[in-house]
C-alpha cells in the first residue's frame, strides 16, 4: 500500500478560541487490519461544536483528546480491506474515526449505510448524531404540545433547523434564532419555521418578544449566552429547557463577571415551575432505531428540509472548526475528506 | 355575637427581611355565613416560607398579599356556624383562612379532618401540604432509588424531615444539611437519616463531601444560598434537582454582585446531565388521595416522625415568621390561636 494517512492532531490546549496552531498536521504510515476490523478510507468527518470541549484537559462528558492524539471526531468511511464477516470492500459506513484520512475500525463499531437511500453524509447531519440530538432531546424532555410556542437557537445549523421541523410536525409554532439575514431568510423561507429572530439585531430582545406574543413552552438550548438571556424573561409556566450545547460560552477561559445571575434564575425556575434539563443524545439510545425510520419517512415527504455546509479537504478543517464555533457555517459542517 | 375578628394585615411591604412594622394588628366585627358558607374560628396557623413571596408586590406564582389585606396562610378551625349541608357546628376543617381569629369560607373549599385519626395541627404539616410538597417532589421530580442518595436541606423542618425519611423507606440513603448542633442530633437519633451536616459548621463543604462519597443524586432544594454552592460539585451525573423553596434568598432586596455562577451552572447542567425542575405542590394534586392514606400509614408505623414547633396566639406570629426565615423555629411552625 503506497498511501500513508494524514491526520490532524490536538498540538496544544486552547485558552479561550481555538487557533490554527492548536492543531498539526501529519502523516503516518498505513496499519493491516487485525481480526474483526476493517481499513477505512474516510470520505467525511464531521465538525461538530463539543469538539471544543474534548480539547480542554478536564473531564466534560467525556474524556478529553489527548496532546499528540488525533482530533476526535464522526465520519463516514469506505471499506478499503476488511477482516470482519459483515463488511467488504467498497461497503459505506459511519464510525467514529476522527481527524484523518484512514483509519482502522472493530467491525462492531461500525454501521453500514446505503449510499441509495440518501447521501451518505447525512449520516453526521439529519439522520446522523445532530438530527437525532434534535428528536430525542425535543420529543423526550421538551415534550411540545399542539400550539405551544417552541424556540430554537441556531436555527439554520444540524440540530436547530431538525427542532424547529420536528416541533412543526407536532403542530407547535417554531421560532428560530439565526445570526444574519441569509439565515434568517432560509430559516423562515426554506424550513418553514413561523417566525425567525436575528440575534445580531440591536433590538434583538424586543423582536424575539414580538415574535413570542404567547410566551415560550420549550426552548432548546444549543448556544447559550446572550439568547439565553433573552429567552429566559418569555418563559411560560411549566416551560421545558432541554440543554444539548452552550457554544456561545465554550471557548470562555475566565471567570465571569457580576451581577450573579444565578439567584434570579432559579427565583424564576421555582415561580413558574420551570424544567431545566442537560442531556447527550447517546443517553437516548433505545429511540434510535424509530429515528432513523421515522427521520427517513420525514425527509422522503418534505416535511424535514436540511442544509450542508461541506468544506474539501482535511487541511480546512481546522478553520472551518474555528468558524463554527463563530457561527460562520451556514448549514451542517462537514468536511470532504476524499471523493 | 360578642367576639370580633383579631385579624394581622400586611401594612407595608419589606425591603429585605420583614420587621414587625410590616404587619398590623386589627380588629373587626364578625360577619354572618351567607348560604354555602359556614363561620369558622380558627384553631392552628400555619407558618410557611411561602408567605415572604406573597408579601412582594410583583407576582411569583401567586397573586400578593396587598396592602391593608390579611396575610395569607394554611389554617385548621372549628365551625361555630353553618350554612353548608355537609358541615355542622362543631366540625373540624382545614381551610386557608390566613392569619386571623376567625373567618367565613365556602363549605366547598374545606377538607373536614378526622380528630381521632391524628392530631388536627398536622394537617397544616406532615399530613398537609409541606408533607405532600416532600412526598410529591421527591418521588415525582426527585425519583430516588435504592442506593443512590438524597441530601435535603432544612433537615429537621416540616418539608426536609419528609424527604430524609421518605427517600429511607424508598431504600436511598439519606444526607441532611441543619443548622446547630440541637437540630442536627435530630435528624440524626430521631429522624434516623444516615448522615447530618451542620451548614454553619466553617468547613461545612468538606463535610457535606465526607458524608456523601458516592456523590448526590437527588438534591431536593428548599433553600438556595450558600448550600446550594456546597451541593452542586458534588451532583452525580443524571442527578435530579426538585425545586420548592429559597428561603435563603427570599429576603434579598439588592442585585447579586459577581462572579456570575450561571455560566457555571449551566455548563455543569450540560456536562452531567443535570435535571433542575422548580414546582409548587398543587401541580400534583392528582396525588393527594394517595398520600394522604400513604402518610397516614407510615405515621401510624413509625416510619415517619415529625416534630411541631408551637407558637401560642395570634400576635405572636409576625415574629414567629420572621424567625422561620432565620432558621429559627425547630420543626414545622404553627401558630395556636385557640384551644
Amino acid at each position: 500500500m503506497v498511501e500513508s494517512n494524514r491526520r490532524i492532531l490536538l498540538a496544544s490546549r486552547p485558552v479561550g478560541k481555538p487557533t490554527p496552531d492548536n492543531f498539526r498536521l501529519d502523516s503516518a504510515p498505513l496499519s493491516e487490519p487485525d481480526e474483526g476490523q476493517v481499513l477505512l478510507k474516510i470520505l467525511y468527518l464531521s465538525l461538530d461544536p463539543y469538539m471544543r470541549g474534548r480539547m480542554n484537559a478536564g473531564k466534560s462528558y467525556a474524556k478529553p483528546v489527548e496532546i499528540g492524539d488525533v482530533m476526535e471526531g464522526g465520519t463516514v468511511g469506505r471499506v478499503v480491506r476488511s477482516r470482519h464477516p459483515d463488511f467488504a470492500e467498497g461497503d459505506v459506513v459511519l464510525s467514529h474515526s476522527g481527524w484523518q484520512s484512514f483509519a482502522l475500525a472493530e467491525g462492531s463499531t461500525l454501521r453500514k449505510l446505503d449510499p441509495a437511500a440518501a447521501p451518505i453524509s447525512t449520516a453526521l447531519g439529519i439522520l446522523g448524531m445532530p438530527g437525532f440530538t434534535a428528536y430525542a432531546g425535543l420529543l423526550t424532555i421538551g415534550q411540545p404540545k399542539p400550539g405551544e410556542t417552541v424556540v430554537v437557537a441556531a436555527a439554520s445549523g444540524a440540530v436547530g433547523s431538525a427542532v424547529g421541523q420536528i416541533a412543526k410536525i407536532k403542530g407547535a409554532r417554531a421560532v428560530g434564532i439565526a445570526g444574519g439575514a441569509d439565515k434568517c431568510a432560509f430559516v423562515r423561507d426554506e424550513l418553514g419555521f413561523d417566525a425567525v429572530v436575528d440575534h445580531r439585531a440591536p433590538d434583538f430582545e424586543a423582536r424575539l418578544k414580538a415574535a413570542c406574543p404567547q410566551g415560550i413552552d420549550v426552548y432548546f438550548e444549543n448556544v447559550g449566552g446572550h439568547v439565553w438571556d433573552a429567552v429566559f424573561p418569555l418563559l411560560n409556566d411549566f416551560a421545558r429547557v432541554p440543554v444539548c450545547g452552550l457554544i456561545a460560552q465554550y471557548n470562555d477561559a475566565a471567570a465571569h463577571s457580576g451581577p450573579d445571575r444565578l439567584p434570579g434564575v432559579l427565583r424564576d425556575v421555582l415561580s413558574r415551575s420551570l424544567l431545566i434539563r442537560g442531556f447527550i443524545q447517546r443517553e437516548f439510545v433505545d429511540q434510535r432505531p424509530a429515528f432513523y425510520s421515522q427521520m427517513a419517512e420525514w425527509i422522503a415527504s418534505g416535511q424535514i428540509r436540511y442544509r450542508e455546509d461541506v468544506v474539501d479537504g482535511l487541511e480546512a478543517a481546522p478553520e472551518a472548526f474555528i468558524g463554527l464555533l463563530e457561527g460562520r457555517n451556514f448549514g451542517k459542517l462537514v468536511v470532504r475528506i476524499a471523493e
